[in-house]
């Protein structure tokens, strides 16, 4: 059947879903042991998408099944993956998938195979990585790297930052942290001078990546690194590495050790799993460490072809989040993983969804007439439950939760205090938080003290955070904020919204003649 | 006059503001360098604060001023700081303000005088470091302390920390950095034993924070650490001090080197000022350090005594911030420091703001028709550029913007790269976003590429960010948000929506007979 691009509200399922007493929806009522065995979809890599805390009925369900056959929901997921220019403004395919594995025929541009390219690109960085482990390659005082920089911004920062975070503790438990890594990313010099203080720069490794080999920031920042290599009697040249696309002023460079190539069809908040978070996750943890990333999102990108949004987690995910904004019109979503170790992940799930997602006007550049991304925040728990759950529980406004947890920590040592391990402290308070939000509890005596209940959330769960279930999790969200994108048919793979801001940067650098720009430009001390 | 409490739509000036024509109001037209330089408002510690870029007119200030004088906002923050019982629900005096200077006649609990009380604890804090610092007092192997770890959740993390990374390479580019700090707070035990990792113990000193001494997290935790020590051959007794209140069974426990106090008056979100703050910023930085961010928050909190709101910086920021929440309908607000110091301060302000005033009952627990505190997110820019600023400029919803940028960065080196230094550029970048977000720019030919403007944001601004400057910007916020509570008729300063999970989470650990918590429990591994 050939693909159509309709807005959300031309479709039939939109009035069907207008229709629905959402109301009437009563987690109180709905929420039995039954609905919680029910409402469950594996996500892969051992994860499981739970969503018996939403405020969805059969009906509300059946409706959404609907919405995403009309909007050919996995058709144009199919379209994307067989290389189709998804990306109209920019005129591009997105082939984030492609990094992980084949989910369809194989992607050509001209002559060239991209899946081949990538692989490639990751052999590169795998064999870079045995010689840096193996301490062939070296410093230029003859001293082995211990420690790795990834100097970024944006996407070149915030994934591949989740992910180390994610993994460090996992991976030094079990021997597998071969260097420690660290992240550049502020033009503020404090940041660069503040992550410099620490290191030992005869022994650290950087990692230049920017795509167009221009960012501001990033440029900014190699410079400071370099004159600080410099005074420390450094060849800098030997102590960076450029991950850039193949046509940048960085790439095959002698000013790099080496140049590992990603591309046009890898957008920034997309490239966790190329050669931007493949360069540094392997430098610190192993190129096997990586391929366990890799083999996670695959296994949650295969899942996100099946039709049936009862058996596809992301898909699920992503409708229930269109029913939240347009339908019951919450705002805002919190993401709060109980797992210290995805202290950053919301941090790049922001990213993921609100660049993403954050448009007025269609694939068609025309102007939409409902609301489209939600404000995405969050931090893990329990921390958020001693800050901003007050108003989660008790506030004027609901926000839908995103609610992240495992039966494991990633490390072993624990102990029983007043009758439970901390790990299981950690589970039972996010027991707790689910059926706090969705049930309260009354108080008739004290309204202050009353819990109106009806608070929506949901919950991907695991055993562990491994490197394979990390990456399941990273392409759950990619494929959740797609297959939304696809539904209110808007372009998720553009950011035009970030451009007037260099502009206007340049103008204020260049001494501007707008005598607004230039009253808060004196203020600033520009 | 005596106070009176009435909720936000029982005031005259509340109809007033809802009959004022928002649309009418058109940053576009309003912006002006006139307009610039008349809409500040020093803010203490030569900070200002800059309303230029809100969405208000000289009918919606006056307005709002006569909001201010019916809600007596003035007259309760004296009321407050003369020591009544401003948190009504657990029938407390609410003195943050005392511990950094009288602001209106002495208050007593009994026969205590409580200034003098915290005045104490702070000395008793002073005379401590200087023996740490000094080497008088040593860890159980007779080694010095290099590195000191809180040990706190919630109030007794998020502001501490946010206040220590903001001090951090200022101290450290003067000397001034007498030891490291790091923060266990996460119940998760790989937060601790990652932190652990890291650290020669025979060198560490711990502070374990919580005022009731029974914190479920820190309690763990705290066992976690001891455990650790006595399997490095320690004598953790000697490696840890508490902080708490006197009447805690962690106070004066010979299981502490030493023991610091506060009390009831001094609410979590609001004790960074207090020992809570004070044991971990003396002892990384000195007491002279700790003194001048409470010199800087006195200064701030003198200021927030004037009735006049063109002339009160943090009583027209809680205005706007109304005036935004009840008549713009705007549902959150982000925090975006333009200096990576303040790197986590947005997570402090969201506990601060959220836990605040996300309630929906008034201070005589009577249910609100309209709504209280917003969502509060935020990241340090130009890093927020690069990622959800999409949503901010071009996302079908506003979010009103807290902007903070400084002149001067906090450590020297710096660099010119293509005709302007690191610092330059960021001061640029944050001209140009207000600029951007207030006026947008037209693109008929394709609205992918427009913006729309009309976008509201403020600045604080000051010449660097100092512990002083510091001070202020935190005593700001603490301002605002009590203006805000009261101006709602909410109690800021309690946090019932908590208290629901602790007591589920003692039911699932002791077993729960109901069985959607049991299921819960079970695919969570408790």
């Amino acid at each position: 059947m050939p693909l159509e691009y309709r807005n959300l509200d031309a479709t039939t399922a939109y009035t069907g879903l207008k229709n629905i007493d959402a109301k009437a929806i009563s987690l109180k009522k709905l929420l039995t042991p039954e609905r919680i065995a029910a409402y469950s979809i594996p996500a892969g890599a051992g994860l499981t998408y739970n969503y018996a805390t939403k405020k969805v009925s059969d009906q509300v369900l059946n409706a959404l099944q609907r919405l995403a056959d009309e909007q050919q929901l996995i058709g144009k997921f199919e379209d994307l993956y067989h290389g189709a220019i998804v990306n109209p403004g920019e005129k591009r395919m997105v082939l984030h998938h492609l990094l992980r594995g084949q989910l369809g025929k194989p992607v050509t541009y001209g002559t060239k195979d991209l899946g081949a390219f990538y692989a490639e690109q990751q052999q590169k960085i795998a064999d870079f990585c045995a010689g840096v482990h193996k301490g062939k390659i070296k410093g230029s005082t003859g001293k082995r790297f211990k420690t790795v920089v990834q100097i970024g911004i944006g996407g070149s920062d915030l994934g591949p930052r989740a992910l180390y975070l994610a993994v460090e503790q996992y991976a030094r438990e079990r021997g597998l942290l071969k260097m420690q890594a660290r992240f550049i990313s502020n033009v503020d010099p404090d940041d660069a001078n503040g992550v410099l203080a620490g290191l030992d720069l005869a022994t650290t490794l950087f990692i230049l990546v920017s795509k167009s080999g221009t960012t501001q920031e990033t440029l900014a920042n190699e410079q400071l690194v370099r004159a600080k290599m410099i005074a420390a009697g450094l060849d800098a040249n030997k102590h960076i590495v450029a991950v850039t696309s193949e046509t940048s002023p960085l790439a095959r460079s002698s000013a790099y050790v080496a140049s590992f190539f990603i591309d046009d069809f890898i957008g920034g908040r997309y490239s966790s799993t190329s050669a931007v978070g493949g360069a540094i996750l392997s430098l610190a943890f192993g190129p096997k460490v990586f391929e366990e990333i890799l083999a996670g999102a695959h296994e949650a990108d295969q899942l996100a072809r099946n039709p049936n949004i009862r058996q596809n987690a992301a898909l699920m995910d992503a409708l229930i989040g269109v029913w939240e904004r347009n339908f019951l019109l919450y705002p805002c979503t919190a993401i709060l993983p109980y797992c210290q170790a995805l202290l950053r992940f919301p941090a790049h799930l922001q990213q993921l969804d609100m660049e993403s997602n954050g448009k007025s006007v269609n694939r068609d550049n025309q102007r939409l007439k409902y609301s489209t991304g939600p404000v995405v925040f969050g931090e893990p728990g329990t921390n958020g439950q001693h800050s901003f759950y007050q108003l989660l529980h008790q506030g004027t406004d609901i926000v839908p939760l995103q609610f992240i947890g495992f039966k494991e920590a990633q490390t072993a040592f624990d102990l029983d205090v007043e009758g439970s391990t901390s790990e299981k402290k950690l589970s039972a308070n996010l027991t707790a938080q689910i059926a706090a939000f969705a049930l309260g509890r009354e108080n008739k005596d004290n309204p202050n003290k009353h819990f109106e209940g009806e608070r929506p959330s949901c919950l991907l769960h695991g055993d562990q955070l491994t490197p394979k279930s990390l990456g399941a999790l990273l392409a759950h969200f990619e494929n959740k904020v797609m297959f939304q994108g696809f539904t209110w048919n808007i372009n998720s793979f553009d950011q035009e919204g970030v451009q007037l801001g260099k502009i206007l940067t340049k103008e204020v650098l260049a001494g501007t003649k707008d005598e607004r720009l230039a009253a808060y430009a004196k203020l600033l001390g520009v």
